[in-house]
């Protein structure tokens, strides 16, 4: 394998493919009749397998978590700020799971599969999938790579949620869930904003009730917009006034004539990108999976009481420019776990990066997230 | 006239026209040949013509301030919380003057009035307007009807923006500015909000390069969704909560299916009804005039050194959970007015409604600026 200059990567990764044969019924009723699952794997797992460490991805993410897919490949995955040899994940003490999630569109299967019953590709009729529906599709992976417990279940944001839930649903498959940047569920305002989004992407004609790819059309428009939203609530006011302030592209603003802001220039740019790489059904699924995400819903909406069969001990860090999921959304997660006796461990970071933070490598963050990690990591003993 | 049986209220109102057939030079450089400009008087003018009240309206505001415009309508002008016999704007003291703003789409010249020259709706041809070119099209009117000097010029958000440049272009012409829920300049998170808001119109198919009323197309998809991204700007996340919380309309959120949540009807009925009632194009205009003000640009970004030659005493209001020109907007305007040495009174205002306080009769708020404007009614002399 061709290995970087820089010893802190991971260098080539390769997805791998797990697929499942057997019916799996969702949440909302409906059952596929088996799935794949596409994944990255990175580091050792250990005799024992007690080293394996879950990644779980948020709305956009996939299974391309760190490491770069060939030599002359430029972008690392997604979270390559914390996964490698050395960093907070570090790849030389875990065995690093990374999935693209059920209702995916980067491998796994989603609305843009083919669905076997009919032929065709699924596009608008493949079913809601839920946080609970992704978590128990985790386990059939990690009964596949015959994980009988997650030495850690980690994620921000929507990943954040399934460590969460991970700790609700499979109190025994894990001994710890870190939860990043994340909530116990969204306000009205995450959903006002999620549908937004979503209206963007149903009212482009091109959408045509989501069978584009049959009609071969392409509501990118619609899905540059839900982006350029996203990419807003990813940011925090000030972090965004460092980056762009008033900065002009084009134009004068004292003539009021033909101005381009540096931002409008930036977020048309992100809008588009995003439209060209990922499926508009895809993103309304995973923005429904945001807005029903709820754990405490089953539980007369009582946090501690959700939290009372967790055996996980915890993590929860969050940062003080997030406003999508602000630092006391977090304090909710750890007032409850606190008050339901668990062991949990909380840190809220500094940061001008607001939501996008998690995604950053931000010293502090870094060095919580690494500590808390090798703790885990002596735990579970070392990779041999 | 008909009046209501609430003796707080105006009664019965109805527009006036004010025709200037002088040409109008715009910053931008472009010049047009006369303008019209509905508005509104409420109150009486004094002998001494010093009790006139300017005030000014916000991105999709207009002229009908206060009242109501037959004794069978509804609903009453947008202001009509703080304009009134007995409100903070006492209309008893006062002789309140009320505008559509040029470029605007209730009556005044802008994109869909016909342009002279063409015999053809002026469509996404009207030039871009700005706060400077607002403020001089407004001193036209005042001197229309013989006012030569405001007791005072007031407004919320962009309404306070056009105080703001009352107080620094025509110093001797007002003795007072009050700046409620406003800023000095736009954010680059406030800029991209406007970009998302105006590509959301212009990407309708629908839009067809603003001359949709000629081609008979509607671009409500796009301006329902500028609303809706506006609306929840406007509202605070705490606030929204309040009223929607998780609160499901239809469906089943254990089921994932179907799911509808209040908060989603509710802003997709505010983004429905505000494109039946407003124009895309005066949409565009109105947030480029947002995103170019920027009074101390003109002073190399100066703003004490651009409050320095004004006149007018100050009051500036914020409210607590407003995010979009947060009580830091407020504080820096109030900063640069000390530091320039002028007269300024402040206050931040308690408030679960975030930007759309300055709408609302939240009692504090009414009370302060109710005892600032008693004062200028004094210093005004009353009305007879």
């Amino acid at each position: 394998m061709a290995q970087r200059s820089d010893e802190r990567t991971l260098g080539v990764v390769a997805p791998q493919r797990f697929i499942d044969d057997a019916d799996f019924e969702l949440q909302c009723g409906e059952t596929l009749n088996g799935f794949e699952i596409v994944f990255e794997t990175y580091g050792t797992l250990n005799e024992a397998r007690s080293n394996a460490v879950l990644v779980c991805h948020a709305l956009s993410g996939n299974h391309h978590a760190a490491g770069h897919h060939s030599a002359q490949d430029v972008k690392p995955g997604w979270w390559d700020a914390c996964i490698g040899p050395g960093k907070a994940i570090d790849t030389e003490r875990f065995f690093v799971v990374s999935l693209n999630n059920l209702g995916g569109c980067d491998g796994s299967t989603g609305p843009t599969s083919v669905d076997p019953r009919t032929g065709h590709v699924f596009g608008p009729e493949f079913p809601a999938v839920t946080v609970k529906d992704w978590v128990r599709s985790q386990t059939r992976l990690a009964d596949h790579l015959n994980i009988e417990r997650f030495a850690a279940v980690v994620g921000g944001s929507l990943g954040g949620m399934q460590a969460m839930q991970w700790a609700i649903d499979y109190p025994e498959r894990l001994n710890a869930a870190v939860l990043i940047a994340c909530a116990a569920k969204l306000s009205a305002q995450n959903i006002a904003f999620n549908e937004i989004a979503r209206q963007a992407i149903m009212t482009d004609p091109e959408y045509r009730n989501g069978n584009y790819s049959i009609e071969n059309t392409n509501p990118k428009h619609g899905l540059g917009l839900a982006r350029m939203i996203g990419h807003v609530t990813y940011l925090s006011d000030h972090g965004m006034g460092q980056k762009f302030g008033r900065e002009v592209k084009s134009g004068d603003v004292s003539q009021a004539r033909d101005v381009e802001f540096q931002v409008e220039s930036y977020l048309r740019y992100k809008g588009q990108s995003f439209s060209k790489r990922f499926d508009a059904n895809t993103y309304l699924l995973m923005t429904r999976a945001l807005d029903f995400f709820d754990p405490a819903g089953d539980y007369e909406d009582d946090l501690v009481a959700t939290f009372k069969h967790v055996q996980a001990k915890f993590l929860v860090l969050s940062f003080t420019t997030d406003w999508r999921f602000a630092t006391d959304r977090s304090a909710e997660i750890v007032d409850a776990l606190i008050a339901a006796g668990k062991n949990v461990v909380s840190a809220t970071i500094e940061s001008e990066h607001g939501h996008d933070s998690f995604l950053q490598p931000i010293p502090r963050y870094i060095a919580v997230f690494r500590a808390y990690m090798n703790q885990l990591a002596a735990e579970a003993g070392r990779a041999s």
